[in-house]
């Protein structure tokens, strides 16, 4: 049985113990939170505190903050010598105190309190700065059923950056998508199958097999129709920029 | 039941088939393509023809073939006054010859002819030009499943250039996120679940409030080393004009 501290109640740390709560081969022997409250409605379940002197031996302890506080927070642990990782994509594994065994669990996915979450599809990153560590850290995320990969540093934070393209960046285009349909009283709605669909689509194709569309075929009659509908000059600088990249990447000529 | 004809052999037309063949309430009496050998497949299944001069009588003429073709191909049509649509998202209804009662069928998804596709999850945008004729479309879409909206022009184009940005748009940032993993050694395998997450999220909560990551939160710290690990121009541009989007849809400062 590996037992686990868990430090944060935020969108991981929730997440994480409810997983790790489940799972057979481990066990969350305490909760950690600076402000109390936030775990409130895990008490029932878990020793709770907001005490760093009153935090238990554990196998592992994970610090599920904000990337800013992990450094500090890992500083006023009052313990060295154990296992001591963070949750972060682009936090250097050094960042925490040297007095630990450091490592970092980062999980690929994109986390809210409310949405459920099977870790199954959740892939988990492993970074350990002594080797000894790293078989812990990959059974614990195998025991809550997620596919693990060993990364380095330089690895971590690419995949990390490449989160931020494929998750928030393409959310802002959902989100343009929405703004101006809703300006012509179009509906949204419409738009979920095809985003679905085109998600879907790159499980199996490769996004290079799975372009189509006016840029791809440089279309320009589409494409200055298209700048002509647009309004919002930021709107239509990313359509130019988007177009431009897809006809960079398919060899045909530049807008 | 309702006889169609269909002129095309591409994505759309193979797709239309399939469904239309299958469907009770619709029969496929014929398929039209100015190269017969694209119809080969078909021939057991219906009468196939590469002159315009042998088409049947038919309740709805479908024309799935490349939007620079759909007006002049309706006017070599040797008939008057029969339904007559195109699929295309952003061609004129006013582009059929106007010897034709006119319509368009806008089906809202990506189609590839090798990759199924389930019509429940194809919205059809239905125009038309004399309102009596909008019964029979929407009949028709009904017939293969699919959800189906009365759309005007304005707002088809609209949904076509909103397409652009939620599915080209997005398949070029998971190509990005495709490049920048592989430079490092970094599986982009890994972010196949969070790709897909992200686009179920939006199913049930707006792009809007499904925002997350460092330019949401103005995380300059982290948009700096997101910056500097990026050694392409053009795709440090793209990161500084989202960022910047995202940054001007949620409040927060400007780059
Ligand atoms: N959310 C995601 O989708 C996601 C995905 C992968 C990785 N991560 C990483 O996981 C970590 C946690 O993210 P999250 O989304 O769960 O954050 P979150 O929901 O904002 O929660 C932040 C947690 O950090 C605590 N905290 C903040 N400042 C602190 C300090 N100075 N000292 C002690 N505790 C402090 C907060 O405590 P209070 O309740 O007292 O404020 C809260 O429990 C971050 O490193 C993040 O980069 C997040
Ligand atoms: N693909 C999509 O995801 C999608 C989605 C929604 C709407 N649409 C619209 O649906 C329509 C068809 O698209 P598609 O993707 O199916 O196209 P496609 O796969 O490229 O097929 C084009 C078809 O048009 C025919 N064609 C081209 N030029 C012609 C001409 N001058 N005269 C007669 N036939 C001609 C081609 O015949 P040959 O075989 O003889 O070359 C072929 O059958 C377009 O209006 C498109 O905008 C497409």
């Amino acid at each position: 049985m590996i037992s686990v501290v868990i430090l944060g109640a935020g969108n991981v740390a929730t997440h994480l113990f409810k997983a790790l709560n489940d799972a057979k081969k481990t066990s969350v022997i305490q909760c950690f939170n600076r402000k109390i409250d936030a775990l409130n409605s895990y008490k029932n379940n878990v020793d709770i505190t907001d005490d760093l002197n009153q935090l238990k031996e554990a196998d592992i302890y994970i610090l599920a903050v904000s990337d800013d506080a992990i450094a500090s927070l890992s500083q006023q642990l009052p313990f060295e010598n154990r296992l001591v990782v963070h949750t972060s994509g682009s936090v250097s594994v050094y960042d925490l105190d040297k007095k630990h065994k450091r490592g970092v669990l980062y999980p690929l996915q994109t986390f809210s309190k409310e949405v459920k979450m099977d870790f199954k599809n959740v892939p988990i990153c492993i970074e350990t700065v002594d080797k000894k560590s790293y078989p812990l850290l990959k059974e614990l995320a195998v025991s809550i059923g997620s596919p693990t990969k060993r990364v380095n540093s330089d690895q971590r934070k690419v995949l990390h950056l490449a989160a931020v393209f494929v998750n928030n960046f393409t959310n802002q285009l959902y989100r343009i998508g929405h703004e101006i349909t809703e300006s012509e009283g179009a509906e949204f709605d419409l738009l979920k199958p095809l985003i679905l669909e085109s998600a879907k689509k790159i499980q199996d194709v490769s996004p290079y097999m799975a372009q189509t569309g006016p840029a791809k075929r440089n279309d320009k009659k589409t494409i200055n129709k298209h700048l002509k509908i647009l309004k919002n000059d930021q709107h239509k600088a990313i359509y130019k920029l988007l177009t431009t990249s897809i006809q960079h990447t398919h060899g045909s000529k530049k807008l």
